[in-house]
């Protein structure tokens, strides 16, 4: 059998699994793990048989050493032989207990009793242990770059040109207002995994011979595992808990990858206001020595491009025949990736933009390139306010006189007969923010401690 | 230009726009429905402006009759001109007003105060007035259902095998608790969706030359659209808030297309068990004159493939550099399409399920079919309780045997001499389901009526 | 029923109905057209049995005159009394014809014998007659672009950082040659598409009754329509024919958003090499009237991300059971709108191209940007090929000191000691890419030409 | 490091490196495969810089011996030093060689004439040595298939209800139509992937400062490989010949899934026309003892799920910026795990169709259960042709009234006196089709022999 023994990690075949692969994903996603999560469900049922006189409680700690011996190379190879996954791991199970325990292994209970409760347990860990906290810890350091950058000014960007001014914090406090609700949505979803001991098609048709009130029995094993029954099952857990779980993934992995885009194309050459640090030894490039490239950031949008499209296969396996098919035989072995892939993505950010080189030099010579003209919208609001008529369309003529004659959009402006009237109506602070745009940041710098200062309130 | 004067439906490109196009979708996802709602965000913003002694209470009237002339046709006219969509809506609200208010039309608005604001307004008014209520709808037929059927027995069906019975209430149930749950959800997301009045980069540059407090300021503006503003935005509403609504939508989707797809199934020539009714004059083929096709239900699945891959559409919007790109200025038009289709699929189903046709004789004969077979289960579990130390593969060698021999299961077990001192012990009611197993079917029919109840009491 | 009677187009639902709807995009993939290309099926029908004396000559005159009076709207209201689409058409057809006539129509024929020979006939009209052509438009736009700026020096880009020069004629190349080749497969695979005849399972069921060579007949109705029959069908055409081209089409959308996404960002602020070019009146912005937006390009990225999602709408609609079933039904017919949206991003494309602004003095001033560092590359090639055992590491030592000192590379490698030797004994040619790195352009300009000639030359 | 010594399979986390995953495909498609690709790229550019006389031609063979010795584990250590995979990769060998040999690894190549080529030769070697033998494989055995049931009649079945009859091998043929022309398909795709040596921004900068026919000496290198060069690249090959590739590949997974779809089907409780078969000890259900699943039909429509999806990742990964982006860093190096799905899928279907248990006695069970019915397509045909103007709907409600008086419908339609003059004008075969509409197969037998031997002469 193909498994047998140990294998050089560069003999596998997905990335996940030789370049992106740790001991502590491989704790919580791993088939491994999968097995162990099976063995808990298969000893919460013989915990509550016990608890309820069917069986002695001396089987409960026979159930349990024979689990803790169960190994999952051993539930591969009884598989090989009988072609049943669940079947194979209670085969196992009984063959470590003597004839008096056996009985009581996996009774009641159907595969889809076991192995979607076992997900239940495992997406939930996976999450909890991993992902969230990885989570968490990138927010702390955006929290923390916001709080930095508040006061930093920097030219607001739409269409990839040049708009008015915010400043660096407040273009961070974006990515913790989005992240950090992703974050909350996904510890909700994660708390609210149910799972399963419905029986062979959900209606609870092996556990009745036994008891008057099997949902009840049901809920008494969940909770052994600190689980919800599903309200409703078949065979399986409706699938919409995890439907909507790897929803919320894939949509914080897309907030990743824009937050990861945005800083790569502040690492162009010609923009340059932020980098990633670079190591003493790194090299850029095997034949351009010189190559400082973003490859962080380009990888955290590679692993969108991974994660994102794998949506589908979530989606599809929403449609199970009657009480259920198994076309997600193998399609639902997959899910674990996507957790992993997005760990991966969100370590490696926080590990970035903690090292994060900001350049105050070029946010201010970027904020300059165009300062005679960034002026346009407040100049035009203030006409407008001040009763001008016509006030977009004047001034969008005089940007494009700015433009030909290349001077500074206030001066000529300032040089303008008709908006004479007008100009000199304006306030002060109107008048200093005409002829210095850099103060045009509106509640920017506020604006960003206020996000920075909720979300780490809600973080702690 | 090609949109001058009226056009033949057929003309049309987009068979939401001439096979599934009525006038209520129009209603609230139309271009038309679109205009209306950015020129309610400009009346809005005049209302507020008035109110905070900006501009006259005059104004505020003036802008009402000005938008309520205002056609689409006029705006696209003067986009072609212009080239800017918002900017003519602009000045065709302006082109209708005196000098004295045009400069508080769109005053410190950016043009993605008027759009996302008017989005958020016409998808919240599309599932609030379509297809929530289509869904609460097809509820009702469902729970009705259940109830109808709540004690009709059925052969449940794992991997389109025989498994053990249930009953026909119980299989329709699980459309009631999956779909209700979807139709919980998506009323909390639209309850969600925000509105923003920020400006051209988010940080209320323009409004703050003018009001202490730009961010109350944009409250009030919402406030008239009974809209919450986003915590944060930039010159967009951070995408997420649809981003969920439309995950939603399409896991809705994936539950009714599974529904389809069991009901489809279930009218195959060979099963037989509901039926779409048809009608008098229905033709089934251009050519085989007998046929009686599932045309609703195969429209349905169908539905599902067009919308389902467009959330990858959804998903890729997410994805939007510094404070925002416009790569989806044509993508974001498409979104009502899903919303249009969903409601599509969801009447078509409430109504072909409202008529469907369930044959008690069908069920009852497709039960029989296997009848030795299905008592497998109780006969394993009973024995396995008894204290029988290889019952399952115990009564997997007798089912062989009962195939071979093609005799009944319960007949084989009873002649077989190592199973009587089990069999012996069995109590009366555990004896009846081997004997009849249409009676194993565990708490099928209550499970049902509770499901229908408790959702019945939710869409009330 | 809805689509009674003219329409505002405005009152549509998809935006390829209003916005960007076309009468010649109409006359090719609306409903309407799928009706006459219906019709001309059951037309070469008839004319086939006339001709093999099934019916009478004057037979092929009267279903032709009837075909020409059936309309779409006739053809929706039967559909809506029997339920059944192409019946439907029949029956338009037959009530337009004598008895003696009636009998000839749709003889032998199945529905998909007529559906799926005129999705052959319409995909193919609208491949040849606008999306083809629309490409060879686009094509040669962009040849003619490598031909003017063949000498153009340009930086190349890689991560977004500055690599070793090109010419912007060398970048434009890239698209010719990739455009190219797909236009060049989309022709191939146009050409294939397969009609069908063969009844209602694929057997030739019905036509045996009368002919001795089913397959004869059913080549023979095909030519007609200038079309082959599929080596094998079943009720239905196998799909992968317009899968395949589907996926081609979608490949070709993914090149024009590169395309796209490329001249987007050379048009930021900061870099400014290219930009669409400006009407007068054209406004950039409802609020910051100095905006210059690269919003073609950014509207065909995002028809980019319409179309690409839908291509698993095609790949889902592979899987039909058994003979066919009808889980195609709605989705099938949103296939045209990928057609229709990428005609507009490639017409789009090509107009704008085609005013194309570049920048000579911005494409100067960026590649000067880092010209010390650019050097390093052939720095480190001539270093090593002069038999330095350590290049690669040395100038990237040297490159981070010039970076330090903020002097050009070449200054100081000139001043050291240990490379001395080496640069001693470098060739003028070589001496002198060093002193002026523009020229290290390769084969850049001579390359461009040759790809603009190569496919200049298949373009006629 | 995590990667460090050997590792437990199932400490791995994607599926495809523990369940299913082999020798072979790890051979073809791991990191180490990926490793001796790149190693041989490196070789075949000093045995072309040998034969042009640039080094000495010891230095082929002491670079030979370098790469013999380079491990992935080492290169992943150095990298982890560098923060460079090519760059480490290179450092390996040239660690291996004398400092006269040094300056000759690597020469004049970028990363990717490294990369970009090594992922031809591992793509091409994957094709041709595993998924096309596994579908030939596959298509022989169904080959077998067609030939074996060419002549065994089974009921046509459309939208799941039955239609007219065909034979199984007639089904069967549908698909060695559909695959055979997938398999053509991709052994043209593969043939055609093309290797690069353009240097860094696919101008030939570098190689351009040693040779005067740089696309010469590229030409020369990829022979070394078996490869052509891109006619253009950038410093990539332009990504369309995989997109194309795995287009097909995702195709051929279609048709797969289609198969499966089909056979998982007809092995339904109340079908049962064909079944997976079934070994001795093979367990059905850890608790229904009796069930018999269709598992591999069921693997293989979920690996479709898991692998159809991925290809929006490749059309994703077309989009890469300027001469290049990284943002595939980590997404091309998933491309693999789709062909190992996908001989997965292929291998298992092969196998179980090679032992399909098809029952015939099912078969004319199925097809008897509405003789009456299929009946009405020749009826009507044979009613029309004989010049009835209203054939279809005249046995359209004959049909009705057979089903309403559960009558055959050839003995309804013998009394009919309206319908007395056509039917004595019928020909006695086709009087005999009426009397047993098990005849009415068309040429089904024959076509599916003529498929059958046609693909079977493809695959010598």
């Amino acid at each position: 059998m193909a498994n047998n023994g140990a294998r050089d990690p560069f003999d596998n075949i997905s990335p996940i699994d030789y370049r992106y692969w740790s001991k502590r994903l491989s704790k919580y996603l791993s088939e491994n793990a999968f097995t162990r999560c099976k063995l808990e469900v298969e000893q919460a049922l013989v915990r509550v048989l016990a608890r309820r006189g069917i069986c002695a409680a001396t089987v409960v700690e026979a159930v349990a050493q024979a689990c803790a011996r169960v190994t999952t190379a051993e539930v591969y190879a009884e598989e090989e032989r009988i072609h049943h996954d669940v079947r194979a791991l209670v085969n196992c199970i009984r063959a470590h207990v003597s004839d008096d325990a056996k009985p009581y292994v996996h009774m009641t209970a159907t595969s889809y009793d076991i192995v979607d409760t076992a997900n239940a347990v495992r997406y939930r860990n996976a999450m909890q242990e991993v992902l969230l906290p990885a989570l968490t810890v990138l927010l702390r350091v955006l929290v923390e770059c916001v709080h930095r950058y508040a006061n930093t000014t920097q030219i607001g960007r739409t269409h990839g040109q040049h708009a008015v001014p915010i400043t660096f914090g407040f273009a961070m406090a974006e990515y913790v207002h989005r992240l950090g609700n992703s974050w909350m949505a996904l510890r909700a979803l994660t708390a609210e995994i149910p799972g399963k001991f419905s029986g062979a098609v959900g209606a609870y048709n092996a556990s009745s011979l036994f008891f008057e009130d099997p949902e009840e029995f049901e809920r008494e094993v969940l909770e052994e595992l600190e689980l919800q029954p599903s309200e409703f099952s078949t065979q399986v857990v409706p699938p919409e808990a995890l439907t909507r779980l790897f929803s919320e993934i894939t949509i914080a992995a897309g907030i990743l990858a824009n937050l990861a885009d945005d800083l790569r194309h502040l690492q162009r050459t010609e923009i340059g206001e932020v980098g990633e640090a670079f190591a003493a030894d790194q090299v850029g490039s095997s034949t351009m020595p010189q190559k400082r490239n973003p490859i962080n950031f380009e990888n955290a949008k590679s692993c969108w491009k991974i994660v994102m499209p794998r949506i589908i296969t979530v989606f599809m396996d929403q449609i199970s025949e009657h009480q259920r098919d198994l076309t997600n035989s193998a399609s639902a072995r997959t899910y674990g990736e996507v957790i992993a892939y997005v760990v991966t993505m969100t370590e490696r950010l926080a590990r970035t933009i903690a090292k994060l080189s900001v350049d105050p030099e070029r946010l201010a010579h970027n904020l300059a390139l165009q300062r005679g003209l960034i002026v346009a919208e407040p100049l035009y609001i203030m006409l407008a306010a001040l009763g001008h008529p016509h006030a977009h369309e004047r001034v969008r003529q005089l940007t494009l006189r700015a433009q030909r004659e290349a001077r500074p959009l206030e001066v000529i402006a300032a040089e303008d007969v008709e908006l004479q009237p007008y100009l000199a109506r304006m306030t002060p602070r109107q008048r200093a923010i005409l002829a210095d745009p850099t103060q045009y940041t509106g509640i920017a710098a506020a604006k960003a401690v206020k996000i920075a200062d909720y979300w780490k309130l809600q973080l702690q």
